[in-house]
């Protein structure tokens, strides 16, 4: 038995997310159906990251566990040819035998991009939330500088209590700017679910000069959902990265 | 009776080309219909550029006149929101009584995009040929100086001969590369029809190796369409600005 590991990008927008339901295209239902079919046997794949309907993943990672000796390439290359262009295989390789690709993470990435153009320009249009408002950026950097360091985000989590923990390290919370797009950065321990989505409505708010920064840290206090802003639209969200450490990087 | 240029930004997968054509979606088609319901009159309008179907446009320009009063920005505003969302107006600005996008245009500037890297980027795939195997740039860099100039473009042309002359004054022509993306640039006082599709499809073969740069100096002297390479993939292919003098500029 070989453990190994996918690295994977996606443009989500056709898809119902990342976890397999039946009936819907999936983007992890795409990958276990080509890989069933390339590996002749049952196929139990998993995700670093449940990304929702509509996000997109630069460099998502997935492990699995198999009896075939294909060769790794040889794997890729046969499940690029099986999957929609919207979903590749970027690699195939052979894992530690104790590789799962989501409880070995130690961390990951995150972009949310906005387009602040007066006009919502058609080639950004599924991979940014169109913004034609004037924001402010010092404070949002402002508020960003308040998210970073071990919290606990239950103020950001959309379904908290499901048996984890809310508190997650942020070790990096950012906004850049390139022409006409605005792009927040969050590099965390782990993402409670909606975190970044619910950051972003949040930080849009403190930009559009509806609250200040110190908002932010008024919400982690509170841990109230109900009171942060709102969730930003899922097509503006890329997963970036999945951070590994020792012998998983 | 006013003359107004409009300029257009398109994404052109969901389109049959430019050009109006009944029953089926195109560029000029959704303009036209939402000119007329904006005017309430008919709308007679005219595009810079007949790009053909799954080609983009950066910049369009197209021009109609109209009797209404309504303000250029608030025409802008009200076919933005009945156009969908592949296709949005940029400006809307009265123009000289004469101007005529087309006839007044005195070139246009191209690019096509190529994606190398070895496994299709679905970031790019509606935008890219994706074209894994290498290519040599040097080669390719020398295919596009032999283009430059003042030339008989016939062997690039997919339909010579109907009225217009096939010679195409080409200031531009050359080389870029950006990480996985390789771009070809073109700039012209005009352009034959498919003509930058058959030059990247004729640079690509110099790229492969499979001609010497030379190549291109023989086609262009032999006026012969079918010795020279194939045609390229329309959706690598990018309409990028249509250049006026003067008054219209």
């Amino acid at each position: 038995m070989r453990t190994l590991r996918l690295t994977i990008a996606y443009e989500g927008t056709e898809f119902r997310g990342w976890q397999r339901q039946p009936g819907v295209p999936t983007v992890q239902g795409m990958l276990i159906e080509a890989c069933e079919r390339v590996l002749g046997a049952p196929v139990k794949l998993v995700g670093a990251s449940r990304t929702d309907a509509g996000v997109h993943a630069l460099r998502q990672v997935a492990s699995l566990r198999t009896d075939s000796a294909i060769a790794d390439a040889a794997l890729g290359r046969a499940l690029n040819a099986l999957l929609p262009p919207s979903i590749r295989v970027l690699e195939v390789r052979a894992a530690p035998a104790d590789f799962d690709a989501r409880r070995s993470a130690r961390g990951k990435r995150y972009a949310y991009v906005i387009d602040r153009g007066s006009w919502a320009d058609p080639f950004l249009r599924r991979f940014a939330w169109h913004l034609p408002k004037p924001l402010d950026e010092a404070a949002m950097a402002a508020g960003c500088q308040l998210i970073r360091g071990k919290h606990d985000f239950s103020a950001f989590c959309a379904a908290p209590g499901r048996g984890r923990s809310p508190v997650c390290t942020v070790r990096a919370a950012r906004v850049v700017t390139a022409r006409r797009r605005l792009v927040f950065l969050f590099s965390a321990d782990s993402f409670l679910h909606h975190m970044v989505r619910n950051l972003v409505g949040t930080l849009v708010e403190i930009g559009r000069g509806a609250a200040a920064p110190q908002w932010v840290s008024e919400l982690l206090a509170g841990r109230d959902r109900t009171l942060a802003g709102p969730t930003a639209p899922a097509h503006g969200l890329s997963l970036v990265r999945v951070l590994y450490d020792g012998a998983d990087r």
